[in-house]
């Protein structure tokens, strides 16, 4: 019932032994292994040489290439540099899930004129992600623009009444424009699978 | 770049008087009207005679004719028979935006058999919205039974550490299976919107 | 300390009674009655008879006059129509604080065209206020397109996740543009007394 | 009045010299040292010689043999690897309290045939402690399936919206399915005193 | 895999007409209806004529008559008079469940001697249920002075800080005494049929 | 208007350099130096040979002297030991603002006999300060026992739903019994100068 | 242990009914019914023939008089009128507990000569009680200008960001002036208790 | 439409690389970093040599020179010393864009006289920013004492039920003195910026 798609190893609260005991274990299926710390990125790569890692993510993808795209184009954007982590998590994701993808940064609503200037990009994606600390005011302001499903992926960015992602969650989950879907917070994996999902090619 | 989609009225909040103008005026658009009190839904069709309502969803249609079905199958499960009117809600909003829709209602958790015996339905689906107050541990159950996205709506039915919602909105925001699109407590008109999304025919 | 600026009588959780003996004493300043019923405003206006009401605002000034205008102009801004009663509270507050006053409604963030259309007046403003409810979202957004203060007023108006105004309220604490000056949920009266103050002629 | 169940030492916030002068004073009685450091279990077993520890579920015992099994069996389910240490520190209560004990790991709600297939174990059981974070929806289906009370332990594994254990505590509270009994977060040696006491031969 | 517990009708959040539908459908098995309002007990007393009612508890069972008692004592302990309805749904349902039951009232922390007076019916009982509400201090004392668990109900019964039962679940949920298990806010339901399942004859 | 009580300097958040300016300053007065680091304290003793110091409590006191006892006793009681810093720092507090003071640690609510062992020494105090964490029952038990006002501190001891001392207060600020007069958590200095003002002699 | 103080009956949550039995049962005795209803006031009233009865402070008392006034004086502050049922409340407990009582309104600290007028009077109480809602900060403010123990009492008037007396209570919580005792909010029965415990005659 | 206010790069977050090359891309227009740690300061400072660095406030200025100051007059006050490093983040932020600012420091609400002593300086001011932690009462004072503006700034200065800053944020939310205008915790750079904008010279 999952088409396929890579089954993923959530590495945060695992020892680098259990990780690597894993990795040993799924070498003959499509796997990615999220938020590795460095270490655990060696185990990983130690026990399947040649594997995909992306530091800046925190992902491993085995095997390293990511199946032919499909289906629809899966837009990432990202308000802030600080949200790029996050951001690339979603792209990644959704990349080795098989579809084609886009990254877009630093478009936050303080500046709209950044933002209008990608409308046409951001028209061409069947699925949109929109990545967003402090605030969280983006998605909602995307999807008024757009008409296919906004994927809305609140971070941890920002201090004091942020409440590490509680604020952008709430706006988003209060979003006036309809068509958004809220993941939780620094959740780029679940983000990038939904709108890999929701872009993914019609049998 | 709404595809044509209807409009929406959010009657809460507003006068009876106030929805009455807002009817008159929409006379030749298509338009949802939700949330509406009896007195309001009075109202409406008293200025456009012959609109759709339904009383337990509290949502009125104009035209009364829905567009003809395009797109996917958008499945809607409700755990108990408190979240019906929610369900409801989701379910007519796909249909008036041109999905075909299917209400499937008192799956919950607790007796699994039930669930299981809607399988074959649940893998028809294109979206699928479920609807669950309380635990809110439904929506995941589901996700992990299917490979299309699950739109999970947090209902308000429960009480004590159910907090009016909050409790199965978190459920659903930590749901364990990849896949699960969450929007706000009993937000059926923005489940059904986004479903609608999803199954949308691609073009 | 206060430049002249009338008092303020806050009527909730006063009796009627209560309010009524205050309006006999205070007939000699200028005073305003806020989030007044109608009950306590029927009692002011039999004690201070002319004294001006505005029923959506709630709100009672005596001497019914305002002060002749000065300083600069106070632009009030509503996201949507459920917001026009605390927009109303702060425009009047504001004008009777002694400034020039223009309200504008329905210029919520999911149709940023029809906030665009109104850029020039917002850019003659001293000072802004900009009220809204749900996701909160516009105030920082207008904040990035203007160089003046924005005073920001969350309000209740919302479901679910909305919580009463939680959800406005931290987005606006975390507006991404600097330059936003939030207060109490639907707390019109000091957002237009703040505005005024700003707006204040500089002696 | 407690049958004889050993005394507890809650070493967490305690130096390592409060733990070892305990050790000491309790050599002639049945003593749980729970949530030890490495350095903390290093004193107890100078005290102790031979005093059994399990690293994992940071707990010692003493004496290190447990007494001899009577009632009922105690089940212990953790849905995912990180559940691990709270699930370890549960059943070695169990069975330090008197009572045989079976653990069962990775039978998250996201694979429910994983569950399905240890359905005969846990009809055996007369007491089961399932623990779970992240969503905590796993109590919720065991209970539905089985007839004896489930001691729900949430975990404070997950990020974001999971608050530490908060979203996992509240699902369970809701749980739909009668028969679930809470203990705090990460609160393994409660659970287990609680599932013996549920088990305990009956007089 | 129930033994033959009778099922429950949530009343809450139905119609009249709902209640009364269901009612007609149960008329041969075992069935509790919780949470029910007058005019709800009414229509189910119509359509099963002589069903037991406690208009206290808000339960109505049928058949009136409880099975046999079999098990252990199951008794029921109020801090409070106002905890009492709570305590009466916990009562009843361990009764309808097969338990010999027993209520004792009015026995709060701040006067410890009511409490130490029925020490000895306390010490009786296979599994004890302690319903309070404001501190929610009762449960953990009485944990401490018993070796059967104790099933400790918050109740929302106080006001400002004690947060509609927030605080007592806090407390509860800490409470220093091992072998106490929480349930939900006000829910004596859920406490009478887990304390009837600890005190469950042993097969 | 402090009848010559000591000033005091909160370390906190204030570097050493800046604690030894303090200090230096302060020469010819009495104050007492809470949360003081070891370096801190090492400052302070550097400016002020012979100062007092207790590690445990993190407090210095200049002079070293108390000032001869008057007015009546105030008795300091830890529920466990992980509260034996906060009850030091009270009781220190107390002792140097001129009363004579006696420490009781160990006698949580789980174990009555113990408290009800130091019934009699409880009863001559003027005032008792009453500190506990995790579920926060022991103040209110106390004060059912006793004439005289109790302080409650709240600890930032426990885990999980303790939320860092949130449940212990609330717990407090509910007590069932009057005569419990809460502080903030964590607060032994805040308690012991209350305790003091409650027990000083009366002019 | 209660030095002759009154009982009080807490009437919130009894019926009519419950309260005229208690009322019949304590003719012997001194007691103090609180938060009572008019209609528990009138069957109070027919059992206890000349009871004293404040309806604004909802409180009666029985026998009608005070014992004779012992100890301090206990000073009532209100920080405004909305305050004031609260501030009564605790003003009649304290003079029922046998002590000389003043009671001092509208003294916010938006207008501090207000409260500078009464500072003679205030140094001359042995307790001070300070009623306020919205921000809390008088309490501190006032500790800050006396040597005796302010009793702080959150009250739940203010609106959006007050919550129901939280943003009060915690400012409480957090005076910085030492000397702060905090009760529950609305809570005046137990902050005049309080007051009269610490005013009382030393023995 | 900033008025040639200076842009803001909000380092934290941010990897040294990353603020390096940004600080060799604005060497030719005004800009502020805020939040630097040392490391990011050194790189600012190799790339923009004798750029301003005030390690208290964590901020930089490029070019060092202070536009020069036109409007009115802003002073910062800062209840504590702990309370500096904002209240200077504040000033310097003002003066970078144009104000003439001056600095007061610890005139807390328990010493009214501090601030009292002050009021002339105050009342020079076009507008006030005003720092405090714990209960963050000292910006409604100063409002009800000035007639410009008070920009209030919560800091996470404070333990316990001061909740990082929470309670102080309330606090200013419900001051009850109008004009006051509240920013996000420790946010001393939007609170200076605020104050400009509301002192700037009016054209
Ligand atoms: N039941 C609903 N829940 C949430 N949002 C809704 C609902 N109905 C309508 N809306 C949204 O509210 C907007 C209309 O608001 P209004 O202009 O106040 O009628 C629409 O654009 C919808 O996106
Ligand atoms: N008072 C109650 N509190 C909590 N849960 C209840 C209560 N009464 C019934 N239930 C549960 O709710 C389920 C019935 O819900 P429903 O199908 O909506 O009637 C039963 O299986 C019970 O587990
Ligand atoms: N207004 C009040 N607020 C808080 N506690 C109260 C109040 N009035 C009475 N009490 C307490 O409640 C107890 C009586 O409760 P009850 O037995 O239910 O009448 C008394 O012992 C008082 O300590
Ligand atoms: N200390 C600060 N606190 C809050 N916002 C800030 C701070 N410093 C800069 N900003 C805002 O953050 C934006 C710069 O963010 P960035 O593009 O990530 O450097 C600026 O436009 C400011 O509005
Ligand atoms: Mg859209
Ligand atoms: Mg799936
Ligand atoms: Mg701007
Ligand atoms: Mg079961
Ligand atoms: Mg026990
Ligand atoms: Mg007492
Ligand atoms: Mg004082
Ligand atoms: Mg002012």
């Amino acid at each position: 019932h999952r088409r396929g798609y890579p089954e993923a190893v959530y590495c945060e609260g695992k020892s680098v032994d259990q990780v690597r005991t894993i990795a040993r274990a799924i070498r003959d299926g499509a796997t990615l292994f999220t938020r590795a710390t460095p270490e655990q990125a060696e185990a990983v790569r130690a026990e399947l040489p040649g594997a995909f890692h992306d530091p800046e993510a925190r992902l491993l993808a085995w095997p390293p290439e990511a199946p032919p795209a499909a289906g629809g184009l899966v837009v990432v954007v990202a308000a802030g540099t600080s949200d790029r982590p996050v951001a690339r998590e979603a792209e990644l994701t959704a990349g080795y899930l098989g579809r084609r993808t886009q990254l877009v940064v630093d478009v936050g609503v303080a500046g709209l004129h950044r933002l209008v200037a990608r409308l046409e990009l951001l028209r061409e994606a069947r699925a949109v992600v929109v990545v967003a600390g402090m605030d969280g005011a983006l998605p909602g302001v995307v999807a008024g623009l757009i008409a296919v499903p906004v994927v809305a992926v609140p971070t941890s960015v920002g201090y004091g009444a942020a409440f590490g992602g509680i604020a952008a969650l709430l706006t988003m989950l209060n979003a006036c424009a309809p068509g958004v879907a809220v993941v939780n917070i620094d959740n780029g994996y679940g983000a990038g699978h939904l709108a890999a999902q929701i872009a993914a090619p019609v049998n």
